[in-house]
């Protein structure tokens, strides 16, 4: 892949307590929970060949070519590749049965959403190891993973097992966001081992061409490093074409000016030539490379607020209105389109972001970042993250963007990349669960279940972090018996609610008695025989 | 204290970066935060005299007396001592003077809302040693951090040291849910050290009494134990009187049935017997010992859901009634009373429990668990209850109980306590943002100036973690020099936003001009200037 001595090591292996499964002709990869009662719950699964043991890994040669024949078997319609062309002219395609069977949704649906522009389906023809996966309201919400090493720290090593380590617990997408040296060969590395589909902000690759000084930029030296990044099959790019020249001003009374790494790049070369910024006078040029390829746009905002004080402000929802604009250019190219925003908005300023985005960008599916809900919490800003997350995905965000822990304050280590995803896909699940997503609860029915069964097991198999939720319990009561015990150590046998709740139904169900009934109906005269036992029935001491 | 020997240590010392203040003639307690341009941020402070170094510590004296001298100066009023009495009677208390400038509030609006049992101020006349605090939806949002030994592990001086830790990281209330032996013991060691309002479950250690058999407790025993428990200075008590016979069967159907413990052993009583509720039934008479002590009720939700398939049923909404009626009842008898509510609840469910409970609790303050917004992730449901806790607080919960990581899976450790108590501060705190809470949003402000301008050290100290947030961004960068960098790890130098974005403000201050009058009038003429100046004035390479 590379002359130079890069050799990654990955973690593969089953999530503990679940199995990889694949489900019909293509294969879809599923995350199988066999349970103590044999039932099997599936899950959705994001972890690629990693989690098979049957899988030969080789990271030097990448994942299998899975679309590799579906690409070639079908021909351009006008030049276009793009799962947006095909769905506008009433094709389905391979990649939308794969989502469709990953949704459970039917495939008329993943067609019609994408041909609406509600819906995209990055999957660039020059990335045919990817699971295809689909973003869009209509849809479960996506996580997305920031992975990439900056000037100051990290390695290719690093940033290829922070990326198989992030689809392990649940990214949707990564985006590989390197801007120190050897850019290009980490980003081989990534995409010929990721499962998911990968993102880039092609700016930053650029101002390292030019030396790390904006004014230097050129729409050619941009054009040419949009050109390498489809070559090598990235699948969606961050494009600030939205930072116009007379929006920088806008910015200049925020608290926290612009935060947008793009952004600010873009704002200094407007200012430096004060012409309008490049992107956005060679947009159409870009939309027919992108066409290509089947790269994805993800419009990038620029002028997101980076505080409390700067939310919702001028500078932000000009630059959506133009995000709009842009989104229509696209998708008469044919190419798909989302658009990005948040940042940092309280709580009771998220549902406008949303409200207006659907508006103006014709309900193109919305990729948020966060937002953090308070500035408070450095070190902690997954957490003030994931209730904006849950809150904007709720009103109809299709993608969220994690943050870490370390967000203001290092680059995340593989610890805060776990944490970022886990509190995400928290997020996520809790906005699948109020949009009542058609299968979503039954995850978290089958872990309630376990859980007053005392089917400790069972719930560790089920839980989003395993690992962690057995780990927690052991440090207690770390015997083998106390995984059956049918009590835990924060109340202790006398005390277990869950224990008492269930003695009074298996009291009703040896009587063969419906549970209703048992409670209702029967209960005066049972009143004595429950106090002939002793209180037993209530109260169980249990010997662990 | 005690015969037995029993040596607590405690953390103690100023929360790095900050220093103990107290205002006015109350001595009101004030977090202090000097910043490194002069300015000094101030702070609501719950951590007692332990920040305070020059408070002399002993653990077995107690702290002193502070309200000692306010309760002896004032009169009951027909028998009560409660902060209600005196507020309906017009009469302003030294307590309600404290909150009001702890909350900088008027203190009429202190009376006015405790008058109409909109807010609470528990402070039992036998614990002198608290500094009062509010509970109600006017107010600042509060938390709450659940400690307590089981019968499995713990000791008394882990929960002392908790009881202290906790408060240190913004407690604003602890309970006290020991189950396990020498309860009495562990909650005078509580009592007389902790410098917030300690409420207890008095059904736990009745139930102790009586050997662990529910069917085995009697009005009597449980009389006696909260005389006791008045007589130490427990300020408020959870009573679970809302659990009716009659509501018992409601829960049968359900996927977790009764998971509040104090709920499930009522129920276990009241199905024993077949026989009202005894709380219930000798409701007026609990009353009438509270108000001699100004005992607050917190009107237990024995019946909150457990799961997310169980939210907002007829259980959880049945005795919601019921509590609504009791409220009305303890008011009548002048005692003080909140309402307790959630536990697992989806989000698109959450409003409607405020908006219920409002209505059919007169507006008593609602003390809320969580709640919860999914199921799937054990050893994360500090994570997955934020969340919820965040938007409850939104729409008016006035008091938050923590969850922390161990939830459903083990006592929870110092380290879990702290996690608990952060994770709901955030949410709090986003809460009060989106409130509009006089005030509130100035610590936002402050620590996102700080961070505009690479004051690093300010944001650390400014942070609700400055522990965690410096240990993070030294985790990358440690030396000395990077306190001071005008970048951190996570964009480098040449990529950091804020850097540009503030290298543009700077050209415009030097030139003495506004800022948007440098950036939109003077641009033109500036571009050519930009460019002579090489660049730096927009990507420049910082040497650290």
């Amino acid at each position: 892949m590379t002359a130079v001595d890069v050799r990654p090591t990955v973690t593969t292996g089953p999530i503990t307590g679940s199995r990889k499964a694949y489900r019909g002709e293509l294969g879809i990869p599923v995350r199988e929970v066999p349970l103590s009662n044999g039932e099997v719950v599936t899950l959705y699964d994001t972890s690629g060949p990693y989690t098979d043991p049957s899988h030969p890994l080789d990271l030097q040669r990448g994942l299998p070519k899975l679309r590799e024949s579906w690409i070639a078997d079908r021909r351009p319609l006008d030049g276009a590749v793009t799962q947006l062309a095909y769905a506008r002219a009433g094709e389905i395609t391979t990649e939308m049965e794969f989502v469709a069977g990953r949704e459970g949704v039917p495939v008329t649906l993943v067609r019609d959403e994408i041909a609406a522009g509600r819906a995209v389906l990055p999957a660039n023809i020059r990335h045919p190891e990817m699971e295809p996966m689909i973003i869009g309201s209509a849809f479960l919400v996506k996580v997305n993973a920031n992975l990439g090493n900056s000037a100051v720290t990290s390695s290719i090593e690093d940033e290829v097992d922070k990326m198989v380590w992030a689809t392990r617990w649940g990214a949707d997408t990564i985006m590989d966001l390197s801007t120190g040296k050897r850019i290009h060969e980490t980003r081989e590395w990534i995409m010929r081992n990721s499962p998911v589909p990968v993102g880039t902000v092609p700016i930053y690759q650029a101002l390292e061409k030019v030396g790390g000084a904006a004014e230097e930029l050129t729409w050619e030296v941009y054009r040419d490093t949009v050109v390498e990044q489809c070559e090598q099959g990235v699948d969606y790019m961050t494009v600030h074409a939205g930072v116009l020249l007379r929006y920088v001003p806008m910015t200049a009374r925020r608290k926290t000016g612009i935060v947008s790494r793009g952004g600010s790049i873009l704002a200094a070369w407007c200012l430096a030539h004060h012409r309008e910024n490049f992107l956005y006078t060679h947009f159409a040029e870009l939309c027919e490379i992108l066409r290509a390829y089947d790269v994805t746009f993800s419009l990038g905002d620029g002028l997101r607020p980076g505080s409390i004080y700067d939310a919702n402000d001028e500078a932000q929802f000009a630059e959506l209105t133009t995000l709009g604009e842009l989104g229509r250019v696209a998708r008469a190219h044919d190419v798909q389109v989302m658009i990005e925003g948040p940042g940092h908005v309280p709580l009771h300023k998220i549902a406008e972001n949303v409200k207006l985005q659907q508006e103006i960008c014709d309900s193109a599916p919305f990729y948020t970042l966060g937002p953090l809900t308070t500035d408070i919490a450095p070190a902690y800003d997954h957490i003030t993250s994931a209730i904006g997350a849950a809150m904007i995905a709720w009103h109809g965000t299709a993608m969220l963007c994690y943050v870490t822990p370390k967000e203001h304050l290092g680059l995340p280590d593989r610890d805060d990349v776990k944490a970022g995803v886990i509190a995400y896909k928290i997020a996520a699940h809790a906005a699948d669960l109020a949009k009542g997503h058609p299968g979503a609860q039954a995850w978290d029915d089958a872990l309630s279940d376990a859980r007053f069964e005392f089917r400790w097991q069972d719930q560790f198999s089920l839980a989003l972090d395993p690992d962690t939720a057995q780990a927690y319990h052991d440090e207690t009561l770390p015997a083998e018996p106390a995984k059956t015990a049918h009590f835990c150590s924060m109340c202790g046998p006398k005390f277990c609610s869950m224990r008492i709740s269930q003695d009074v139904r298996r009291y009703a169900e040896e009587r063969g008695l419906g549970e209703s009934e048992a409670l209702s109906a029967g209960m005066a005269e049972k009143s004595g025989e429950f106090a002939d036992r002793g209180g037993t029935v209530y109260l169980p001491v249990v010997d662990a």
